[in-house]
């Protein structure tokens, strides 16, 4: 059938979008319709070419919402009319990770997905007779996309698309951390990393379970007045800070965060949230992505006097078991999205959805079909 | 009181074995007769003068066991008599951190013992009318010594002095870093780095708690057939792997280890140490303490991707609840200390004991009194 997608052809280029034919479902596949999708920076960093992973040419695109419209041959736990968010970190219940109750990285399709292709090793996508690649297993930039059936979580039918695929990725990334991956408890001082989207999702789950402080650390004061509607307590610049950080944030949590959170990316911002932890218990938890090679580093007394190190991906969160719940907790009102939605698109407008995250406007540019 | 010690007057030198005058115990205090005492590398590190925080003159030792024979006002939890361990992390059971069930590090008389004082700001030890510093809350290295009543754990009085004061520190310190640090479950597949004493005692509390496979690693070969009776499954020496270590040792763990431990003291095997861990849900636990001013470092995608950094002090033990309860297991011949006492001493010969940790002989030497 012919789709219409934004195509990346080439690293630093701008998506063009254009009709691309794609194939239906095979056995185990399903065949969804994508009504909205956000745009994130794991996209920007594939397009721009800094990812030595990425692939070209193939349809981006990781954080969407849609509708089942075809099951291929053996799919049972999904059917035509069913909504669903597409998993970039499927949950097959069947791989060893599956089955260990510590992880959520499911490796039952890890390889062929990260060679842009469906687990039978070929690719549903094609443009003038030649294959595009999958990425991450999800392609949502396109009105119609291939998954896996253990790729997709079955959410309900009356939440919004245009809201609920920021679920497939930034919500649950930072939600996700605090619940399943530090299971903050209630009464803890926090500390976070970044007021970004990931922050800010990081912030309201940590009002959700019940911090008592929620501090936010940010060099650009205009992220001040959201990350407070969200459940900030104390705000920190670290360019008004006089002296040494790390001191001022242990200070600022009565002896070290209980928990603290890192949004950024940056590996010197990641020791910081490891040595403000408090001595004894606190644990700090790495969500955003550093550069290619880039390390970490720390005194390993810092470890030994009782702080863990740890990271988290798609927060820890089981897609297809946790992904509804979390749909849940928006539909009830305990988590918020739609203030963070700051501008939606028709597909034809995506690039200008990256220039605004390059600029940094905004927090989330969805595009809807 | 008169009482004979091994003084160490300055870095560098060795102990000069000595009368002291000891003062009797004040508020909260008990005076306990040493029957045993371990040399651990610890006491070695500060008498090297490498420890930045080591202070002269001091009676060192923090490795011991031995019978209240007074107590000063107040005290109720012991009365002579009562077998005791000294505690150099005391148990105040009041504190902060007493008082948060994921740590064991009592900071009631943390500042005071750093400066090598009783908790009252004063030394009871004095040579010639000259204060000398009490070392880590303990100075077993004397056949008397004051401790605060917090800092003694009372065990029973069948178990023999001169085994059960390798409990006082390297014993807790291997065991416990797998009973309660890591909390290693029965099945787990586990690493331990360095087969020195401390690296013994994680193999047999490994082999305690059922894991399935037990990889010692260690560059000296004679090292082996002393860990294989602990319950060592596999050895390897790195100087005979060819390629990358982790890469060996993941293969040999059938993906990594459930549970790795550091027990050398090296940055560089702190981070094979963490990456050898199994992806998803590996923790890896420092227990060896590194050089001043050394920094570990890794890759942060090794704990996005499921890896856990953490350490442990005295094995997680709280010391009063925890050390009778490893003097039992060993009553019961369920740990083993005999064979790991190598040496026995006299205090008049105790250089000769640090002699022999510095050439790398035997596992542990105990004076006994």
């Amino acid at each position: 059938m012919d789709v219409k997608a934004a195509i990346a052809f080439e690293a630093g280029q701008p998506l063009v979008v254009d009709q691309v034919q794609l194939d239906g479902p095979k056995a185990g596949e399903v065949l969804v319709e994508i009504k909205a999708t956000g745009i994130c920076h794991t996209d920007q960093y594939t397009l721009s070419g800094a990812d030595p992973e990425g692939l070209f040419p193939a349809i981006l695109g990781h954080e969407g919402a849609g509708v089942v419209v075809d099951t291929g041959p053996g799919v049972t736990s999904v059917e035509p009319g069913d909504h669903v968010i597409p998993l970039y970190t499927p949950e097959c219940r069947e791989c060893d990770y599956c089955l260990n109750p510590k992880t959520n990285l499911c490796q039952s399709i890890r390889a062929t997905q990260g060679q842009g292709l469906m687990p039978d090793g070929t690719s549903r996508f094609s443009y003038k007779g030649r294959p595009i690649h999958h990425y991450m297993g999800t392609s949502t930039f396109a009105n119609y996309t291939v998954l896996p059936e253990i790729a997709v979580a079955k959410v309900r039918k009356d939440a919004p698309f245009d809201k609920i695929c920021y679920i497939g990725c930034g919500v649950t990334t930072g939600v996700g951390a605090v619940m399943f991956t530090a299971k903050v408890e209630p009464n803890s001082r926090c500390v976070v990393f970044g007021l970004g989207g990931i922050g800010l999702n990081v912030i309201q789950a940590l009002r959700m379970v019940g911090a008592r402080q929620i501090v936010g650390v940010d060099l650009n004061p205009n992220k001040r007045a959201m990350a407070e509607r969200f459940g900030m307590t104390d705000f920190v610049n670290p360019a008004e800070v006089e002296g040494d950080l790390v001191g001022h944030l242990v200070e600022l949590t009565h002896g070290g965060a209980d928990y603290s959170f890192e949004c950024i990316g940056k590996v010197e911002t990641m020791r910081q949230a490891l040595e403000c932890a408090h001595k004894g218990w606190g644990e700090s938890v790495i969500i955003g992505v550093a550069g290619a090679g880039e390390e970490i580093a720390t005194r390993p007394f810092q470890l030994v006097t009782g702080r863990t190190w740890k990271g988290s991906a798609f927060g820890g969160a089981r897609g297809r078991t946790d992904v509804p719940k979390i749909v849940d907790l928006y539909m009830e009102g305990r988590l918020h999205i739609d203030e963070m939605i700051t501008r939606t698109l028709a597909l034809d407008d995506i690039n200008e959805g990256f220039e605004l995250m390059r600029r940094g406007e905004g927090i989330r540019s969805v595009v809807t079909f």
